[in-house]
């Protein structure tokens, strides 16, 4: 496969203080790219400039609006390359008020489109979605071509997104990637509320030596994936090609259960315990089941394969949030 | 199957003096309903006063933008049955621009919803998508579980609204039909333009003796339906218990191809002529092919079936424009 290098290139990554965004942006320095974060650090999301300390130095920060026509459009000049990643993010939001959903995470990505369309077409653009496009599992694991049936707003949202960048890719030859990302967990996600990441909030409880509530039997499978090989995909991806107008998915096809996580949680934090609750009635109707995704068409296109275990994975995280839980509480 | 009926029921119709609306209220005026159309006459878009004609005297009609919350909370109240059809349905503006779409037809259709969610918990609530959502059949004719890849904006839209809807179905209880029909044609379509329906379009084109353009070989195939038919379709689906939570098809599995069509259209009208053209490049990045519906879901749910051959059909749509031309021109 043919390789392009990220080295000297511009970079914008939108959400680029937030979880994923922040981890992408650290890691693209490294690579030796010039990189430019836009988040307006909207309060209870993501955002946080303590994520982006390792390479405050190193980066351009604005703190625009994703929706802010002008400023997007002075952003996209220039730029080699532009990762997608702002987003309305909490779940629990959504499913009270969903305009704030539809307005940033669907009109949002239609005014970046817009801007790249108009100032820059040449660009590539790659976009993070999430695995909850799909809804419940048809079977497993889920392929790129499962059916999409996503039981929230914001994950109807995220694929509204994505259909939208489909249009731009195929109908105004704007160069895209729409991944698809599993369930990650790692540093660098806020910990204030339980409205994000599951995983992390979980580490959060048993770091406060807290009971950590399993819904159902905790038998439920999903495949959690560590936020360095999440970043780890999203570049190999960028770097490829032959990834340009697909459509690919990125996760871990072998699941772990709720019980298998939280066991490990609390014997490497050696502080909290966990206990079976029962669902309340509107997380069982959002309830996707099983999941797990089939990552053969990312392997296949760009090489890539997780590589961190879920036992090391948790263990960095534990500690990272040891170490910052200032800054994250 | 326990069929309600809709004698002295109070009913919304938003988008009501559109093309398919006013047809609607007008059948269910017929029916015994009370019915209250609401439509803000967007210059360009569907909705005329004309249309409501021959029942004026016997609805209620609000010129508010679905988009205004409190005259949709207002209009939602004390209504036993909302039939939503208001969208911005130009393609071609839904391509130059992406914005208007993504307002009235995603945030639009939230707004009703959270309306209802909080004025009018009971009422029941039929949606009218198209088969666009579909995008390129995979195979014919095509089920309701077929892959959903809209190839256009205002397509996209009509996707996003069903699945909000369907959440407010299954997380909120909202009790709501998703209906997804296919190309639509006869009285009481605007025909300023052709950004609409093609179908009424190229009878507009014979009317006026000019040559009607069939792009590619003429051969590409679609399930035409009449506009009583569809009409007939909305109505029997609102009335089955058993069709709620569902999402169903309204078309027919016999598709004609446009050399047919335009052949029939000629030799009705006895004006007009037809040659082939090639497509666009932007029309052949959305087209999406052969298309038929496959409709034993709603036959087993409803009982419905189309009824008008397409002859016939074209023959009274041609009959009704060459009375009404100055409404419509």
């Amino acid at each position: 496969m043919k390789r392009m290098s990220l080295r000297g290139r511009s970079v914008l990554i939108t959400g680029g203080a937030g979880f994923i965004g922040s981890n992408l942006a650290i890691a693209l320095v490294r690579k030796g790219a010039k990189v430019t974060v836009l988040d307006n650090l909207t309060p209870h999301q993501g955002g946080s400039l303590f994520n982006l300390k390792p390479v405050e130095d190193k980066i351009e920060i604005d703190f625009s609006d994703i929706r802010d026509e002008a400023s997007i459009k002075r952003l996209v000049r220039g730029k080699d390359y532009i990762f997608h990643l702002a987003r309305q993010t909490d779940h629990i939001l959504s499913i009270t008020n969903p305009f704030t959903d539809i307005d940033v995470n669907v009109r949002g990505t239609a005014i970046l489109l817009e801007a790249i369309r108009y100032v820059n077409p040449e660009t590539r653009f790659i976009y993070t979605g999430t695995r909850g496009q799909y809804g419940k599992a048809v079977k497993l694991p889920v392929g790129e071509d499962a059916p999409t049936n996503p039981r929230g707003i914001y994950e109807i949202t995220n694929l509204t997104a994505e259909k939208i960048i489909g249009i731009y890719n195929d109908v105004h030859g704007i160069k895209s990637i729409c991944l698809r990302l599993t369930n990650v967990y790692g540093p660098r996600s806020q910990m204030k509320h339980d409205h994000y990441g599951v995983v992390n909030w979980f580490i959060r409880l048993a770091i406060e030596d807290k009971v950590i509530p399993v819904f159902g039997d905790g038998m439920l499978k999903r495949d959690f994936l560590y936020v360095d090989d999440a970043v780890g995909a999203i570049i190999a991806c960028a770097a490829c090609d032959n990834c340009y107008g697909e459509i690919i998915n990125v996760g871990d096809p072998k699941p772990e259960t709720f019980r298998k996580l939280v066991e490990t949680i609390v014997s490497i934090a050696k502080s909290g315990s966990w206990e079976l609750a029962p669902f309340t009635s509107e997380r069982k109707a959002m309830e996707p089941g099983n999941f797990a995704s089939d990552i053969s068409k990312i392997r296949r296109l760009s090489g890539w394969n997780p590589k961190t275990p879920l036992r090391h994975g948790l263990s960095k995280t534990i500690d990272y949030y040891r170490k910052f839980r200032k800054h994250y509480w």
